[in-house]
């Protein structure tokens, strides 16, 4: 049936301007997707109507049969007036498995603190129980938070992996979610064999398709430091054999850039890596971080139509360095926000699109980039909406992050848990729920036209 | 009676560390004040003991009457184990009347956010009901997130800024509160003629010592640009009768520090100006902000040992600039960190915490500061809490922020929502806490030495 939401809608068509319709509608058809935003409807469609049916035989006869009279009712609506409806938030960069270890180690940089605080939270991945209580957790925090798809990596456990693919399958999310591959570089207990660690990203892309038909599988090698030219290729051959999305880390720190360098002296630049490995297959990649990236590589990433994942609270708490953000977007980069928890602490997007929105103004300080024009609420708004959204339509997963026809209803209703009487419009209203907001102030999560209950509720 | 509060205590005596007591206890007195900190406290003082009583009369006989043999009991213990003990937090800096509209109005600089929002949102509180209902919420939130103590800003109506006094009073927190002066360069209704802007000040400062003994009043004039000297004049020499303290805004913005150059060419910085209308009062003066100081700002500042309310948040909202902390502190500033509310746009103080150490990292990418050492965790920490605290001790209202003997026992328990079973430790769990908890967390509210239960809970 036809579902009417009804209250003040609000999403970002193009990253210039919030598309705003108080007391409006989003018209949702049977297969969850939007059909139409419209102000109002009428009376007729709202309430049903009685349709007449067909009398006179058309030239030649009936060839179906003809329509009797009968009331066509009107369709089901979801009244909402009052409460903010808004897409719910894509991160295309998260690591489920470090969200234990939130604002843990933030004191350090990005090489020792995946020494000293990642790797050994990852390890304890192995143990069932703690993959099983700490992705639960995890899964209902993202729906708690309103991040409803995401890509995620796990760790390089087959078995926790597909735990976590099954219990977002279970909570009605979509997400793509990979199993990390790492032979070189890691603690003894994190480090695999070639083989193994192809024939596990193997048996999950094969299987999970059908045990988790919601869920997509994301080849995700950790990062280059981390994965032998040879899992590499063999990683290249998976994702063309069964065109599958990938999504690593790119330029993040500059130490880390230096040892890509000295691992690949043959190899110009670090996403060269990647893609001489055939790791940037187009339309259906991901790349976090991007901060330190040359112009060749810039002008790759924008050939291979690559989502950049701008992780603006990871980049700050890592002192990793402040993502030009202006100045990728103007090159054509298709910039997204993300919070890659756990090196980003809080794994609300409302929470990122204000660390993206500051780190922009923060840039403005640097040496070469008082020019550089800070984000803007509505552009980093789309930033965790539709820009990442799109992704999930290029790998066939449903077009979400927008209103506009032929999109995936997915959806938050949003009610400030204290009214705001201040004359407030609706896109102040907006402003304060991502500025000041939180969970509690969202009602409902919808997915592709289904509202989604709590998951695992205690 | 003596309270024991046991649990894991932490607090930051010094900025480099945490003073870390797991199951330790907190001696409280009659007075609401700690005595002592210890790991565990012995049976007989626990449980109470017997006393003896004394029998042989002293040489000369008994001057006063011989206690006789009674049963003492212990005192109140308050078991918390598994809970963190820390101080509660304390905010230099918060604008009351501006916590209707956070999150708004964050696309625009100061100048241009003061006449577009913050001026029309202060004008609403010359009616007594909307000051009535966003007080109650603004004290109610700052209970909630656990800041006990602070020094806010409220608007420069008399009657609305008296009654904030009294919300905090009967809701038990201690603040010093002030109402704003501003006699030029302000739209018509917030422009006060001088004569009444001086009345106004002194019948709260003579009134509010026996009408709300708790609540402390500060003097405040809004800022250079917003004060004649005339007005500055008569301040000045409120604050010498009375021995009030003082709050303002310096150094904030680049097109601000210009103004206040080109309001007052004859006196060298605008630090100075404030100095030479005896604003600046030694040992009981807040400043915010201190963005752009000179070297010979800093050196007043440093003199005078005024608190630098340093406001991440908003200096990154408003793209102000971002306070070079690290050479702040090392040049001797007391350099504590507040919220700003609402150009902060966030009242929570781990919030804040978080802030000023991205933007210490931040910092780091600015040309001449690469070797800035940024804020750690216990650093941030000490300066929201033992830092800002001293303040209040400055002016004879008690000491808090830490639990060192003598301090006001203000004081949170918190405990995370969730059990955090990965072998976390103390420290740890506060990390988890600062960075991504929420006021959820916070169990307990002491004042000192005195449970606060949720004020105007609905």
């Amino acid at each position: 049936m036809t579902t009417v939401i009804r209250g003040d809608i609000v999403f970002t068509q193009k990253p210039g301007y919030f598309t705003v319709l108080e007391d409006g509608c989003v018209v949702v058809g049977d297969d969850g997707r939007v059909t139409e935003v419209t102000r109002s409807l009428d009376d007729l469609t709202l309430h049903g109507h009685y349709v007449l049916g067909e009398c006179i035989p058309p030239a030649g006869g009936w060839t179906t049969p003809p329509v009797p009279p009968h009331w066509e009712p009107g369709p089901q609506v979801v009244d909402r007036r009052g409460c903010l409806v808004i897409p719910s938030f894509v991160d295309l960069h998260v690591h489920a498995p470090q969200y234990p270890m939130s604002g843990l180690g933030l004191d350090m940089e990005l090489l020792q603190w995946l020494r000293s605080t990642t790797f050994p939270t990852e390890s304890r991945f192995a143990d069932d129980e703690v993959a099983e209580t700490w992705y639960r957790r995890f899964v209902r925090r993202m729906w708690r938070v309103g991040t409803l798809r995401f890509s995620a990596f796990a760790t390089l456990h087959v078995g926790a992996t597909q735990l976590l693919m099954r219990l977002c399958q279970e909570a009605g999310l979509r997400p793509v979610i990979g199993k990390v591959n790492m032979d070189r570089n890691a603690p003894e207990d994190l480090r695999e064999r070639t083989s193994d660690s192809l024939d596990g990203t193997r048996l999950i892309a094969e299987t999970s398709s059908t045990e988790t038909p919601d869920v997509g599988y994301i080849v995700t090698p950790r990062f280059v430091p981390s994965t032998t030219p040879k899992l590499m290729e063999g990683l290249g051959e998976i994702v063309r054999h069964f065109e599958l999305p990938v999504q690593s880390h790119l330029d993040e720190n500059r130490s880390e850039v230096e040892w890509v360098r000295r691992l690949h002296p043959d190899i110009p630049t670090y996403a060269e890596v990647y893609d001489h490995f055939g790791l940037m297959p187009e339309g259906r990649t991901i790349m976090a971080h991007c901060i330190w990236l040359t112009d060749s590589e810039r002008e790759l990433l924008r050939e291979r139509r690559v989502w950049a994942a701008h992780c603006p609270q990871s980049n700050l708490n890592l002192t990793s360095g402040l993502m030009p953000v202006r100045r990728n977007l103007d090159a054509g980069l298709k910039v997204c926000i993300a919070s890659d928890v756990a090196a980003g602490h809080d794994p609300s997007m409302p929470r990122q699109i204000v660390a993206a929105i500051e780190t922009s103004k923060a840039k403005t300080f640097e040496a070469g980039h008082e020019k550089d024009r800070p984000l803007t609420l509505s552009e980093a708004f789309y930033m965790a909406t539709k820009r990442p959204g799109e992704f999930f339509g290029a790998i066939g997963r449903g077009r979400v992050g927008s209103f506009e026809p032929g999109y995936d209803f997915d959806a938050l209703v949003i009610r400030e848990e204290e009214d705001n009487p201040l004359d407030m419009s609706v896109e102040g209203r907006l402003a304060r729920f991502i500025y000041d907001g939180d969970d509690r102030d969202i009602l409902e999560r919808w997915v592709a036209g289904r509202r989604i209950p709590e998951p695992f509720a205690r």
